[in-house]
């Protein structure tokens, strides 16, 4: 254990996507910015900042092209959520760096999401990923429910492996497995990645982990083991989980980071400015986040704490 | 990894004592009992039920001799804490069948909590072991900070190993570590097993995680494949953090079965039953306790699921 881990990670921040798109709160605009620029301030280098689905389903993200407009942050790989050629349009618009697109491992998820099949999906996918690549974005896709399906159970490693192949071979660069539900254990995770690694590139994988039932971080791990060197987050944990109200949803990056310095992994990312985001988010949202290191971090500010810069400071190591 | 997993884990729930007594509300004699009682119906057979620690410092748990004297649960192995002689004066009324007696392993930490040096402490220590010996009950020792002291820092391995040993020579049956403040990474797990286990026997170490930054589960992970085999928790994480206020403290019970089963160790725990006790917490306490599992598991519950048995399987494979 730890002894061929990757020694850089990237973390490719989610939570002004994945994350505002399921709170509840609609925060303006100039808000959003201010959290981005917040995010980009810890040194995050890869940020999902908005999603091109219509207005109608996701009306908390309404405002992706003013968002996309208002930011300057020419150091930081900037991403969107595309669904569809219409999406794509506004995107080009947008003057973001990368085309982030979306289907289902299963075919009932895949159905109740998008109404489409599987293969209905590769479809409509491979529309926007060609004009994509023909003009030079580089291109990610999330798959979902690739461990557990909320209607299915159990998904089958041979299905993620020919979805995985697939999308390498229209020219995708970065594919996104997805524990959408939080219900993967890390046995689980091992033995997918194995799996997959026999016919695809570990190098264009990453792992999006949820932690509805704690395990966000023990399959991260298993995810390292493996060789995997991107992990999708959200700052605080934003986002909840749309299967059980109240639960626990994405997995919060103030904790992935703080176990990844701590067992000498290095992300170019500061976890104290982390927790000053976290309470930006805080503070826009209204409502206390799930992240556990962000509650830690700022009960130890909030006491009044004299040390609180080593509490929070990068190494992982002393916690006064 | 998971290749040489402990196939049975003992399980040793800490709600009633630690999760308790960190928590605001006191709850009548009779809740508390029928909580207990909804543990040991769950399969726990390792329930520490009270605290025989001067009511004036934890008024919460002034009635141990009253919780004790209403169990009636002749397969559970009941212990309490046993601060001093006269502690263990009211134990024997108790009827119990397991003393806990604790101390820390940095200088600060012990003289903070208790008032002693490490030594002065261990002379205390001796006084309760040598009668419990004599008459005839295991005993269990709590050492707390052994990965991070809040006012120290880090603590070293040399010096649990010290401590370990000595407890180990005074007789004492099983040696509880707990990383208090919920700061250790799985590196430094790994590397303090692997030191401490050069001078004693394994099967007499319990783990005790917080989950204050997250990491409680990794940390688990790591103690599983360096080959311990006893974990302690609290109920839905009952007892948050004395240190920061609003953070996480002890790793949730509901999150390590979950866990635990998914990577094939069985533990004899029922873990819808645990849903059902981490319900009752809830209501007893009048507040959402911070387990993930159990936030998730009720999420659903409240959410009408018709496949709720499923979801909360202990198979943790199949979550519909």
């Amino acid at each position: 254990m730890f002894e061929n881990l990757p020694a850089q990670i990237k973390v490719v921040e989610v939570g002004p996507r994945d994350g505002l798109q399921n709170e509840e709160k609609n925060i303006p605009t100039a808000d959003k910015v201010r959290l981005i620029e917040a995010l980009a301030a810890t040194g995050l280098k890869n940020i999902e900042v908005s999603s091109f689905v219509s207005p109608k389903w996701i009306p908390q993200l309404a405002d992706a092209l003013d968002v996309a407009g208002a930011l300057n942050l020419p150091d930081v790989n900037k991403s969107a959520l595309v669904p569809n050629l219409k999406g794509y349009e506004r995107f080009k618009e947008a003057g973001l760096n990368q085309v982030a697109l979306f289907m289902s491992a299963s075919e009932s998820h895949s159905k109740k999401n998008i109404n489409k099949s599987v293969d209905e999906a590769f479809v409509a996918l491979a529309e926007v990923c060609d004009l994509a690549k023909r003009d030079g974005y580089p291109v990610r896709c999330y798959v979902s429910v690739v461990f557990e399906c909320p209607y299915e159970g159990t998904v089958s490693p041979e299905q993620v492996t020919r979805i995985t192949e697939r999308l390498l071979s229209m020219g995708i660069d970065e594919i996104s497995l997805g524990d959408t539900i939080g219900a993967a254990t890390p046995n689980q995770v091992i033995d997918m990645i194995s799996r997959v690694a026999r016919h695809c590139d570990l190098d264009k994988l990453a792992l999006h982990f949820h932690d509805t039932r704690g395990t966000a971080l023990v399959n991260v791990l298993a995810g390292l083991e493996s060789g995997i060197s991107i992990y999708d987050s959200s700052l605080g944990g934003m986002g909840g989980c749309p299967y059980a109200p109240g639960a626990a949803g994405n997995l919060a990056t103030e904790d992935l980071v703080y176990l990844l310095h701590g067992i000498g992994c290095d992300t170019g990312i500061d976890l104290d400015r982390l927790v000053d985001a976290g309470l930006l988010a805080q503070e826009l949202l209204g409502k206390k986040l799930p992240g556990r290191y962000l509650g830690a971090a700022l009960g130890k500010r909030q006491k009044g704490c004299p040390a609180v810069e080593s509490c929070a400071d990068n190494s992982g190591s002393v916690v006064r």
